[in-house]
């Protein structure tokens, strides 16, 4: 199981069926440097376009349609000093007549310390003075290509990930994508120091680190839409709008991930769905939303063939 | 600051303005004993017709529109040894298509131990024998009457609160809501044992629980929308549907909650609500779906005039 | 079967179970003038406030929940030389960005000529000199007390009819409302010379009328939905958020009717519907918004015990 | 102006930048036999796979990304006897507990009488023995390449058009696309013989034709969605989900529109479209749904330049 390095030299903003760049074994790990969502580098030196350029995408030898690509999110070290945001709250998750009277949408810039592990605004408004929050390193967007030969903005998501914008995506994450191409075709970038839920100003504090991940393959396992685990959880993502529709894909998901893995039939998974799920918001800033459906391990009956 | 015993002798299906059973003064207490949602008292002898049959209203004396009541939980004690919930997902919480497949929604048992602080299915499908939960209090349906004259069925919500179904609505919880009548006129009932996150069985471990709350005034305090505290997190919550609709008010409530007493202006608000928000899901089971926007306190600057 | 004068002297802001001011036979005819949606009369002098104040309620003998009432509406004469709009599209019915660049929203006059059958601006901006548009009258609210007490704000609309601002609610339209209280209790006001779909400015023309409206029953006929029928077409109206929600609310009410008395089962309605409905919108602007399900009956079958 | 006959030998699930298969003249007219949605020919013969094979792209010579791509629906000549449905109404068009209820969808065969301009069903279930519908023939999938090298399937729609299922896109209707890459590529595809409001049962009419469309270019006329013309009427399309989204899409074209080529302000254009735009609804089966905002020429202001 080998360690390769990616370094980019072109990205892509899209998610779709394009030649590899990288060819790795089920099972390797892959260590690359990401850009910004605006296309700057560890440097601050822009060097692609936005929406979110993606490296990649990484061939997986063997991987078929009908399988899964795990990724295992192993670390996300940052490389740059600073990030940014938007200023202010995006006009669709305000009331709308609200929406007209907040101030226009600037950038700001706020300072890393990847040793201290701390996130903070360089110029704080007035009342922000204290706010010196935790380094929360996650993958804005990734994934695989689509089937069919589309091909994703990576500004937006659907079944084979993209630009998701869930806080969970990060370090000691795995997270299996429907394979709809030979190879799989792996993307990933637009990662963030830090983001609470929902994207709602537009952006996480964006800026590049270096990611490591590892990649192996689930042969023959069929999804409909994005699974992770965490050392505590299980958890699914649907990808649409409105919300309700991208937690009806989640929720849909987990019961069937329950019933063909936990042995449990629809009515037993809905007594555990309805007594211990937790929903968590991904991006409700993009054209798709995204909604996780959770459940915490401790709940789960003992997992067929384990 | 009294505490008041309230014994139910009838129950209501709506929230609205109705002649108060009990009138408290300004920090009183009352300690009353809820019918669960189908209506069944401690005894498991149905006294009510549902939906969500609710005590009250309690009337508070000097309340008057504009004001805020505060609701703090103190204390939820079940009095059944047994509850009740829905087998099998909400059609609506399913992608349509999937709804076909579901079996039929059955009414399934559940016994509570309050003493072990624990909650089990009576009769445990295969592959959930195992599964003990913990008794997690809350109470699913309270509120005040709406303004306008308007009566509101429990089975939704909407500004005045109602049946929002969220998790977090248990003991150690504050709660305003906007008044909107003299006496602001609170209703409460349909307390659950426990439930998951958006009710997607269309119930939690519906019970009868013994329920102390203290009521109290913020005069002049104008809310649009509920707003609660815990000992860690300040939370809004919007009840709408879509979901999307419910994240906005609750979104714009924040924003204006900090804005109003933080002494943060759009900016500083959006940087913070941006970075640290955290959205739950109440009820996606309703005719009116219920979104809570939170931020843990250790993020926050401190509250004016504190 | 009478012709009963109704002069409102008091108005409502609620659809409730309310006292009567008339009760009538069944198949008799009420005329009665409306306030305009602000509450002027047709001296313009500013009687009651809003939102749209309602005549009524009026009871008709005999009805009993699980009937329905037919409103037949007659005829709707403006009677007042002036009618009001809002002047900007609605925040909501716009993208939310471009929601920022409307101007603010201010209030137009419009003349309406009863005799010529027009209206148009008092002051037109420029583009817009030669736009003179027909005399178009048509009930904006209207509807019947709702079930288990509830009563709702004329603002919004539910299955019990209220604020539903389809334009296809004018003279020559009969609507059936499913009656939930005895007497069944009818409301109407918030008439308007003529509207675009949607109610987009968030108002139509706003005036005063005087309509004529017949009411009968139809007992025993069980309704979800209001629905209607006009010279060439039955139609059904759903009301929800999102307009998703009201179209499936509509879509079913119309499967329904079409295979409780035409003679369909649910493969023959399908394949009708499939082919030859129409949708139109109602109110875009309110709580919740308004879609007909609509088939013009020309492809009907011949309807049952006809 | 040159005709251009196109024989297609190989067709496309998804609107992409993919190799022209023919170039035309900016005003010229391509006459072409399309494949029903499941891919078989005029013979019946199947020929690709669903969803919805499309012809081309077709290159226009000249035009750029921010042209428009004027699309004249000329002619629409049916080629075969006979046409397909799905048989019952799709699951997400009803009310969820509804659904449930629906029998399991089959496929029909419908009969097309191209000379008498008639469509029925070859086994009419009882009651809909008199159904003989009028022959409407539509183009359901039709669009551009889209923007930044994406790609997206013939099931859905987006600005670049694709699946809208408008039945008002029929012989007749002039259409005009963002132009997103040299030469616009367009595809075309997907007729049907009839189709009710929304695709309620998942198609119209399957069948294929022999299509006549002119292809010209507005030169640097920016646009947003697709806008089109009638006789009568202008109008423009929204697609995405929920319909409320659809919705603000399709009348922030229609406000653009008024505003840059008729010489409205904002008021002025809200002043008309408040009381006179009219909504139509195309697909609400696909991922995206469609809504068109109408106006009808009478109430226009004189066109600038015009």
């Amino acid at each position: 199981m080998a360690v390769h390095r990616l370094v980019a030299t072109a990205w892509h903003n899209v998610l779709a069926t394009i030649a590899p760049v990288l060819t790795v074994a089920d099972g390797d790990t892959v260590i690359t440097e990401t850009l910004d969502a605006g296309g700057s580098d560890r440097d601050g030196v822009r060097r692609w376009h936005g929406p979110n350029p993606m490296n990649g995408p990484i061939a997986v030898d063997g991987a078929e349609p009908g399988d899964a690509l795990c990724v295992e999110i192993v670390r996300m070290s940052p490389i740059r000093a600073t990030g940014w945001t938007r200023s202010v709250l995006a006009p669709n998750v305000v009331d709308p007549q609200r929406a007209r009277d907040l101030p226009p949408r600037e950038t700001a810039t706020w300072l890393i310390d990847g040793d201290a592990g701390t996130v903070r605004l360089e110029h704080s408004p007035e009342g922000l003075e204290h706010l010196v929050l935790p380094l929360a390193p996650m993958i804005g967007c990734f994934g695989v290509a689509p089937s069919l030969g589309q091909a994703f903005s990576t500004a937006t998501s659907a079944n084979n990930g993209g630009n998701m914008d869930y806080r969970g995506f990060g370090p000691g994450c795995r997270v299996w994508l429907p394979v709809f191409v030979p190879g799989a075709l792996f993307f990933l970038g637009d990662c963030h120091a830090i983001q609470g839920d929902g994207e709602i100003v537009g952006t996480g504090v964006e800026t590049s680190f270096e990611v490591e991940v590892r990649l192996s393959l689930d042969k023959r396992r069929s999804l409909e839409w994005p699974r992770g685990e965490t050392a505590d959880a299980i958890f699914t993502a649907g990808n649409a709008r409105p919300l309700d529709q991208a937690l009806q894909h989640a929720t849909t998901e987990m019961l069937d991930w329950l019933m063909a893995d936990y042995g449990l039939n629809a009515t037993a998974a809905s007594h555990l769905m309805g007594q211990v799920v937790r929903y968590e918001v991904g991006n409700v800033y993009d054209p798709a939303y995204t909604m996780i459906c959770k459940i915490e391990k401790r709940w789960l009956p003992k997992r067929r063939g384990q």
